[in-house]
């Protein structure tokens, strides 16, 4: 667990068996499923984000407690069904569902979370603006992913495509995370807001790190090769920079747009993009976004919760993993 | 469009109209995969019985136009995920969306087309029995595609999992459309209720029909591959039957329980299948569906539209194609 979470420590674990116990089915094969796909870690980042979101107005673990798991079934349904089209084997270290039980059931798992939360966001039928956020979200999601693949081995596009793929990929639901838990326990637009602003900063800032990450970590941190996107031709921010300002450009163009890029191909990719200060660039870029969103901060009631959310923004920014 | 479709014929229209607009975005290969996938036939079969419920109680083509495009989106985002597991390369005689644009276009569609109907479905906010019931049949309805992954090929299983299989995959979402045109125009349950009960019955009819047609088409009539299920181990009514009852259930148990058949083992199966009587006892239990379907009817209002569906479960009864 995070160790900005403090605060929110106990409830997120209520949050994690609730997960465990709503998957949990009659059929063997879907529950083992279900398990392996909820026990290969991650942060939880969205649905702390509902539950410190939610602090800033009327806090009720029992009003925010389907909408943090339904968040998280989302964004693992969206993962899942990735998985299938990137074809991955490993995530954050661990076989993938398709990797263990193939395609099949890798659909359907993802079709089944995401279905599931619709029966928890189903229970906020007296808040509409819940539903609404949510489906426009996922919409948006698959819109970003479908955008991805046209682009894929595309040199030809530029920051504006990037930013609009990725608000759509991600930060679209983490500043759905960021507002929603606010709105659950009846805040006015005042206050989810500004958190939802927030949300779509650090959910940019988030993204960029990803991308940069797959190209300067080691495999045993990022727990999937690195130069993954490389391979699979998405274009992210430190390429299209390397693209407009290297002075391999013109290489670097060649290698990008190769559909089967040998080890040292790839290689040669990253450092083209290094040594041009692209990957500086980038995460200048990401800082940009985290210094919105901690401006967005601001506008909110000043309890410790906006203390915490300033470090978690701190380290979107920073994270290495 | 079907013929017993004639009161309904203009509205169905403005419904397909709905769809093509519903689908349409920026993107250039999202909308052409949309508009392939939307083209490529379909009876209309779930729009149509919304339409037809409402007819019941205060209709109103507003109320329930919505409903009727998302209940036919929720429909095609099952069936472009089962082209990806099934790894079927034609449905209704034309390429499916996996064939021409690949795994990854079909499952990011597939949840597109998913999402784009929770978009539809939020505008009922003021009617929550929609979102229940829909968000309920999509989760079972994963449950019943999963159930058919872990049973396939195993020759041990019987009536009551296939039943509860076809339940979930296919009568759950028609007893849904029949249900809720009603209750979109504010039907008390007296209405509503009967109505699912037919929704259900000729679902299930519907199901071991197609499953039936399986095997005794001719693959020009069918649209795809004759024997299909029994190549990926999907054991279904007349197979269950003949394993209980045919002389040589012995060899039969082998050959299905075989993961990969010859083309002379599946026609053997078929063979063995028909001669048993196989084929007359699941067209016998269909028939009851059938019958069970029109005894609902008589608990409703005697308006014209009562007859079209007498002759919609007749059709689903007797159905070639």
């Amino acid at each position: 667990m995070l160790e900005f979470f403090g605060e929110i420590k106990q409830d997120l674990q209520v949050v994690e068996r609730e997960l465990n116990s709503v998957v949990r089915t009659q059929n063997a094969l879907l529950t083992e499923t279900s398990t392996h796909l909820l026990n290969a870690g991650g942060k939880r980042l969205r649905p702390a984000l509902i539950l410190f979101s939610a602090k800033f107005y009327n806090y009720d673990l029992e009003k925010v407690l389907p909408l943090a798991v339904a968040i998280e079934l989302i964004h693992m349904s969206s993962l899942v069904h990735d998985d299938v089209v990137d074809a991955s084997m490993t995530r954050r270290g661990i076989p993938t569902v398709k990797a263990k039980w193939g395609n099949s059931i890798s659909i359907h798992i993802g079709s089944y979370f995401f279905a599931k939360s619709l029966n928890l966001i189903a229970r906020y039928e007296g808040i509409p603006l819940i539903s609404k956020v949510l489906s426009d979200t996922s919409v948006k999601m698959c819109e970003g992913e479908i955008h991805q693949i046209s682009a894929s081995f595309n040199v030809q596009q530029n920051l504006r495509d990037y930013l609009y793929r990725i608000n759509r990929k991600t930060a679209l639901l983490i500043a759905a995370s960021a507002q929603l838990g606010a709105v659950a326990c009846g805040a006015p637009k005042s206050i989810h807001m500004p958190l939802r602003r927030y949300g779509h900063g650090i959910g940019m800032a988030f993204q960029i790190t990803d991308d940069i990450l797959d190209m300067v970590s080691e495999q045993s941190q990022l727990g999937k090769p690195v130069g993954g996107d490389l391979r699979q031709g998405i274009i992210t921010l430190p390429v299209i920079r390397a693209l407009a300002c290297s002075k391999e450009r013109e290489r670097l163009k060649i290698l990008v747009h190769k559909v089967d890029k040998s080890e040292d191909e790839v290689q040669e990719c990253i450092r083209i993009i290094k040594e041009c200060g692209a990957i500086d660039y980038s995460f200048e870029i990401a800082l940009k976004y985290i210094k919105k969103a901690k401006e967005e901060l601001k506008h909110l009631p000043d309890i410790p919760t906006r203390l915490t959310l300033n470090l978690a923004a701190d380290f979107v920014g920073a994270r290495k993993f």
